[in-house]
């Protein structure tokens, strides 16, 4: 059978829960993938593994030595870094599995191979071994992801210059890793390496790390991960890359003084962003254009010949959950379904220690609009929970619109960060009121209870602090 | 000064929580403590030792000996405990200031000695040395906490037979430690000296431990608390403490084969229960009277003399989170506003490991009402966050009302399930319907995605299991 309901070109997080979603409405789908397994840059290369390893180190470094000798704890932990990678390994192929198991449950059929466009509703795939196949369908699906941007300068050699998933596969500790790029990437695996023994220059062009952060927590984590012993070079251009036999001289640019200095490391990562994967799709065939970049428009902005583009192809935050999201509502607009995306409640997170996580807009996009809002500021000193774990550093901070009494943003630097921040998402997506936010009854103690607190702060009447 | 708008008797979660909010609202305030320093029961002897320990025990656990080997970590951490204790009583001191920074900012009066009721708007305090001052005030507020309940035939005597005070102040490592009583205390305390290398057994009279919980999650909780080496006995009554020098012996009787044997053990925590701290206020003379257990009707029930009763001394579940709710409603009600607890929506939680919370009602309960409900089910095992940490325990199980579309009850085993809990609080108390709750956007990966998929599932279209 060549023809189905669904094509999904591409098996990552936007292509497998398409794919899912439109098998349980009733669908016959096809799925392809390029890649050796599903999952997608997310699971396999990028978001899971550094989660993963960020999870790894912080236990090594939660053991290491000294680190608990107040709370009557001692030791010293070794490290087997060949062991962990595997247990990274097993985890992604367990991960990979049970997506072919959910697929498989929808009767969705699994092809691997390169999809090429060739008309509307039409797409061929070349398979290995120079095998092809012509697929038909009534609703073609592209999410076919991203990949990381080299610098214009040097490609990718995958050994002294590395992409996120060299950086997070290697089987021998760097002595000093630098990183161009102080966005998610860059202070994720920053944070790895550092915990398990790495030096660690991170190099960033702007005067700030993470630039879509609020700025007080981009502050606070900068703070953080220098006392982590990172070492962050702000407004540098790396403006070149001398590879050599043990390791890589960069060049920088530092714009500020204009200098120019040279900084030695064993490897360098280039962290300064990802682009569609959309260049050898053939677009022009269904009349689609990328621009220069390789991105597509929004989800949801083409209409007609039964063409979608979700997930990193399409334009906005190249999130897994970004991509979940347009997926669902992908699927459920091809079965006539009312499906979309709220992407002002979409959260922002980064598996840094302290975590941070965002959602809705920071104080500097609503100064930008003349909007009047008030601050609910609670410092993690107030917290019971920080004071049990010892934990100084971290607040919440909310903004609240004055004229609606809404949330328009929440920013959370702290642990636990990444679950507490979808209780501003149900706040916001259910139009809950500063007010009767600040009344949930949290248990006693919790991380919550910091939310509830700078609830009652915007309010006026912070109890805690 | 002896005259107050407020008269606080008690300085725990009730009593400090009613002094803040009344001082924020403007009122005169004094409140008298008998101990030797504020926070009550729960910042000084219960909740927060408790939840310490439970968290320098986790770490302790978490480093030791093979927990890590798959990850690549190895080591085997010593123990301390006397520098854990050392730890504990600090960050209570530290708690026990910040709550009198707190009070000192809303110029409250602290007064140390003990209260008793003199006539309405009258409490004399006996101070140390055998002064006595005589307040008086326009509203009274019984906020005098609670007490643990000895066996009948068996006082504490803090050194064999422990009340959970004494438990959390060991300073030793006890052989095997016997608890009478299945209940919070006894699951969180049996947990953190089982964890720090003790022999734990748990005796329970009912069929089940935690009788309070959803079943299936005290079904899951006493698996996984076997499984880490707990001995569980129900169905068990204890009918006589014999104290040798070696420890105490144990006179069980087994409801179910009506057996009578014997258990020994080095010393003994009874966790049966607490009751309100209400004997010696001389209740009589504002009429009011307990019932034969202490207990002082709830909170918002008496009206007229400017007496409010809250907290632990007020009928109602023992929880720091129920006591700060009714001392905020109860200094807003003083002050003329409106004030309420939606004792509904306030989340009961184990610091347990898996953590456990709930809201809102049991399936039993539902059952029970004949109400028709729907189960959502989200097995950890299907969630990305618990890949990425190999645990394979746990789940969200949502209840959904089927008439309404609204949650009835959520039950959660697993990890951070203290914190996730507050998302259904959230969600309860914006009447949000099962199908919003399942359309939030979570981070990925996340632990709270299990909630959006348990609501994925009540409404039958679960994608990632």
């Amino acid at each position: 059978m060549n023809h189905y309901d669904v094509i999904v070109i591409g098996c990552g997080a936007a292509g497998y829960n398409t794919a899912i979603r439109a098998g349980q409405l009733g669908f016959s789908v096809a799925c392809v993938e390029r890649a050796s397994n599903v999952g997608g840059a997310g699971i396999r290369t990028g978001c899971i593994p550094s989660r993963l390893l960020l999870h790894t180190s912080e236990i090594y470094q939660l053991a290491s030595k000294g680190k608990n000798t107040s709370l009557g704890i001692d030791g010293a932990p070794t490290l087997n870094l060949v062991q962990m990678m595997a247990y990274k390994a097993a985890t992604v192929k367990k991960m990979s599995k049970s997506i072919h198991t959910l697929l498989r449950k929808q009767g969705v059929t699994l092809i691997y191979g390169n999809a090429l466009l060739a008309a509307a509703g039409q797409v061929v795939v070349k398979k290995a071994g120079g095998v092809q196949q012509t697929l038909y369908g009534t609703a073609l699906v592209i999410a076919t992801g991203s990949e990381p941007v080299p610098l214009p300068f040097a490609a990718f050699d995958h050994t002294r210059i590395l992409d996120s998933a060299d950086a997070l596969s290697l089987d021998r500790l760097p002595q000093h890793l630098a990183i161009v790029g102080a966005g998610a990437v860059g202070v994720e695996l920053g944070s790895i390496w550092r915990r398990l023994g790495s030096r660690v220059t991170l190099i960033e062009r702007r005067d700030r790390i993470c630039h879509w952060l609020d700025r007080d927590v981009a502050v606070a984590l900068e703070r953080s991960l220098k006392l982590q012993g990172i070492d962050v070079r702000l407004l540098s251009d790396v403006i070149g890359l001398d590879k050599h036999s043990n390791g890589v001289s960069i060049r920088l640019h530092t714009t500020e003084s204009n200098e120019i200095t040279t900084l030695d490391a064993e490897m360098v990562l280039v962290a300064i962003g990802r682009r569609p994967s959309t260049a050898d799709l053939n677009l022009a065939s269904v009349g689609l254009q990328a621009d220069p970049e390789g991105v597509l428009p929004p989800h949801g902005s083409i209409s007609g010949p039964g063409i979608w583009v979700i997930g990193d192809a399409a334009a906005g935050p190249m999130l897994m959950s970004k991509a979940e999201e347009e997926a669902i509502a992908c699927a459920e607009r091809i079965a006539g379904l009312p499906g979309f995306v709220n992407y002002a409640s979409i959260p922002y997170v980064l598996y840094t220690n302290p975590e941070v996580a965002m959602i809705g807009k920071t104080e500097d996009e609503l100064g930008a609009t003349q909007a009047a809002y008030r601050v609910g500021y609670c410092p993690l000193s107030a917290n019971a929970r920080a004071a049990i774990c010892n934990t100084s550093e971290g607040f919440v901070k909310l903004l609240i619109d004055s004229h609606t009494n809404l949330i328009a943003g929440a920013h959370l630097i702290g642990p636990g960060a990444a679950d507490l921040i979808s209780q501003v998402a149900i706040a916001m997506e259910a139009s809950m009121l500063c007010e009767d936010f600040a009344r949930i009854c949290h248990p006693y103690p919790a991380w919550s209870e910091a939310l509830r607190q700078a609830a009652m702060a915007a309010g006026g009447w912070m109890m805690h602090a």
